[in-house]
């Protein structure tokens, strides 16, 4: 199936929404999703953005059964490894049900591949849930670690309350 | 013991390329450090800096026995949750042992904390091995979260050769 991967505009951002929500729900989280099409616009496209997107579109006589041409997304920014350097750092990854198969999600995953490597970024990383076998899988396939099971690494959060009883510990300048 | 945390600058860059090494060596793994001061000149005090920090200080009385005054810093950059918005992500943090059970690595982590904050960041994340448990158990004392114990998210990378096998099969665009 024909499709071409690009970067995401500020017009996007409506379509970004819709299947930021639907990749929510495959992950059992639906009820975590906060954030608007609105709050993507001032984050993704503003001077100093929080993160970049390539939007997965189809042309129009193979839109979706809803009507949707935009029909993936990959969402990423830059982070930094104090051992390696610019690492580039893929937050979601998302095709529609009715598109898999077809290479969307290998084309959207080279190209962040392709666009960190003009970064000067050495790595890409990633997290994934342990149920999700054939997502898992298809990173083995094509070479990616897994840091946790081999080096032992765990993610770490602070929110909320807590978040913010750290905050009001700070030193004083 | 007085101490205080303030932003680094780029003359510190030798002193956290010290501390980045002898935090590698903690973490067992200090062959993998490649990156140099200079690196860390250029990448972090640009334009668009890959990331940010901090350093705690000591006045002169107090230099470590090797004569340093800069003996800790926390190194964190920018990331986005298509859930929740801003997060930011404390890559390193660090103090030297002599200097440690002063506070130093809580003013720090408070300090990033808060400067998160200023920029509307709602998370504070991290990762951390699972055989540190002093340092696990520092934050789960705050109130984090263990996500890979919680949810089951797995750290992912891709480097070196299947970094650019991903970058050479991106579409064409």
């Amino acid at each position: 199936m024909h499709f071409k991967v690009r970067a995401a505009t500020k017009e996007d951002c409506k379509e970004i929404s819709r299947m930021i929500l639907e990749l929510a729900v495959f992950e059992k989280m639906p009820d975590q999703v906060k954030i608007s099409h609105e709050e993507l616009e001032r984050d993704g496209f503003c001077q100093n953005p929080f993160f970049e997107c390539l939007v997965a579109e189809v042309p129009e006589e193979n839109t979706s059964k809803d009507g949707f041409t935009v029909v993936g997304y990959a969402l990423y920014f830059y982070t930094y490894s104090t051992w390696k350097g610019p690492t580039v750092f893929l937050e979601d990854i998302y095709v529609m049900p009715e598109f898999r198969g077809n290479g969307f999600g290998k084309g959207l995953l080279c190209k962040v591949a392709k666009v960190g490597k003009e970064k000067r970024c050495v790595r890409l990383q990633l997290s994934v849930l342990d149920w999700n076998t054939p997502t898992r899988d298809f990173y083995a396939a094509k070479g990616a670690q897994d840091l946790t099971d081999s080096e032992g690494w765990h993610f770490i959060r602070f929110d909320g309350q807590n978040l913010d009883n750290l905050a009001n510990e700070a030193p004083k300048d």
